[in-house]
C-alpha cells in the first residue's frame, strides 16, 4: 500500500490502533456501518481528526453512507501490518509478562506467541496460555533463530534487560518492546520501543506538582 | 523550586525518571559520586543530554568532582514531586493491576497505595500487597473522597474504563493514568495520561512493516 506522505505522525499511528478497538466494539454492538461522528464518539477523538488520520492512507468509506465497520477494521489492520503473522516472544514471566501473555489482543492483532522465557527455575517448564512452555533464558538465542521470532517483548527487571536484549538481537530479532525501567542499547537496524510505566507515573506526579506550585 | 523555563520538554521529564533508577543502581554498586559520563553510560543517554536536562532546573554537582549520587537522586525526586506523598489507587486487579501493585517502585517514588478496586466478587475482600483489601467498584467515589486519594490508575478492560474514570473523578481524583485500551473523557482540570500497551505493539508492527515495504 502506498501512502500519500512518507512520514505519518506517530500520533496518527497510535490512533489507528485505537480505531481498531472502537470498530470492534461497534461491530459487537451490531453496527455494520458507522460515521466519523459515531466512531469519534466511541473513541473520544474528533470526527475531523479521524478523517485526517485516514486521509494519509487514501479514501475510505462511502460519502453519504459512512464506513463499513468490518471493512474499515480490516483496512486499518492492513495499514498497520496486523494482517501479517508476527512470531513473538515474551521474556520475563512476572505479573506484567503474564498480563501480556493473557491479552486476547495478541492473537487478534497478528502477534503469535511462540515462546516465553524466564530465569526462575520454578517457572521454567510451566505451560502458559497459548500452549507455550516457559524456557530458560539461556535458550533465547537458539529459539529466536530456529523459530524465526520477529518481535521480542522484554518484561524483566532492569538488571537483566540489557543481557536479554543482547540475546534476542543475537538470535535475529527485528523489533523490541521494552517494558523494563531502563533503556537498552541495540543496533540501529532493530526497531526499539521503550514503554516506561514508572516514567509515566513520575510524569503524572510532576504535572500534578506543577499545578500545585 | 523555580525552573529556568516554564515549559520543560516531556522527554526531559521522562529521562529524569530514568536517571533516578540509574542513580539508585550506582549507589547499590557503591558509587557515592558519579559523572555525566558514568551516569550516561548507566542510563544509555549522552552526557551532554544529561547536562542539558539538569540545566533546566539549576546547578547540580561540583565542577571537576561530579555529582553526589544520593544527593542528585534526592534533588531529581524533589523536581518531579516524588518527595511528596501521593495517595494512589489501582482500579482493576487483573494481572496488569497486580503487576503494578507489586512494583517496589511505588513506595520508593512516593506513591502510596491506599485502595484497590475490582468488580469481580471472587477478588473482593482479598488482601493484596501493602495490606490493602480489594473493594468493590461501587465504593470508589466514597473511598477516594474519604481517603483523599490523588492518583488513580485504571487497569480495567476497555468496557468499564469510562465508568471507572467517572467514579474516580466524582470522588475528587486529581490525576489519572489509564492503561485501558480506550481513551477516557475527563474534565480538563484532571491530569490524564494514557498508556496504551496495545498501541505500542501495533506501532512496532507498523514500523517493521514500513521497513519491509
Amino acid at each position: 500500500m502506498k501512502t500519500k506522505e512518507s512520514k505519518i505522525p506517530e500520533a496518527t499511528i497510535k490512533r489507528l490502533s485505537t480505531y481498531i478497538n472502537c470498530l470492534e466494539r461497534l461491530q459487537a454492538e451490531n453496527n455494520p456501518v458507522t460515521s466519523s461522528e459515531m466512531l469519534g464518539e466511541s473513541c473520544q477523538v474528533s470526527p475531523a481528526q479521524i478523517r485526517k488520520d485516514l486521509s494519509y492512507f487514501g479514501e475510505f468509506g462511502v460519502r453519504g453512507v459512512g464506513y463499513d465497520t468490518k471493512k474499515l477494521e480490516g483496512e486499518i489492520k492492513e495499514i498497520l501490518g496486523l494482517n501479517h503473522n508476527w512470531p513473538t516472544t515474551v521474556v520475563g514471566v512476572g505479573k506484567l509478562g503474564q498480563a501480556l501473555l493473557n491479552f486476547a489482543f495478541f492473537s487478534k492483532h497478528g502477534f503469535r506467541i511462540i515462546a516465553a522465557f524466564d530465569s526462575d527455575e520454578n517457572k521454567i517448564g510451566n505451560e502458559i496460555a497459548h500452549g507455550v512452555t516457559i524456557l530458560p533464558t539461556t535458550e533465547i538465542e537458539k529459539t529466536v533463530k530456529n523459530e524465526k521470532i520477529t518481535i521480542g517483548i522484554i518484561t524483566t527487571p532492569a538488571d537483566s534487560a540489557q543481557e536479554v536484549a543482547d540475546k534476542l538481537v543475537a538470535g535475529g530479532i527485528k523489533g523490541l518492546l521494552n517494558f523494563a525501567p531502563i533503556k537498552v542499547k541495540v543496533p540501529e537496524i532493530i526497531t526499539l520501543r521503550n514503554v516506561s510505566i514508572t516514567s509515566e507515573l513520575d510524569n503524572l506526579a510532576y504535572l500534578l506538582t506543577q499545578k500545585k506550585r
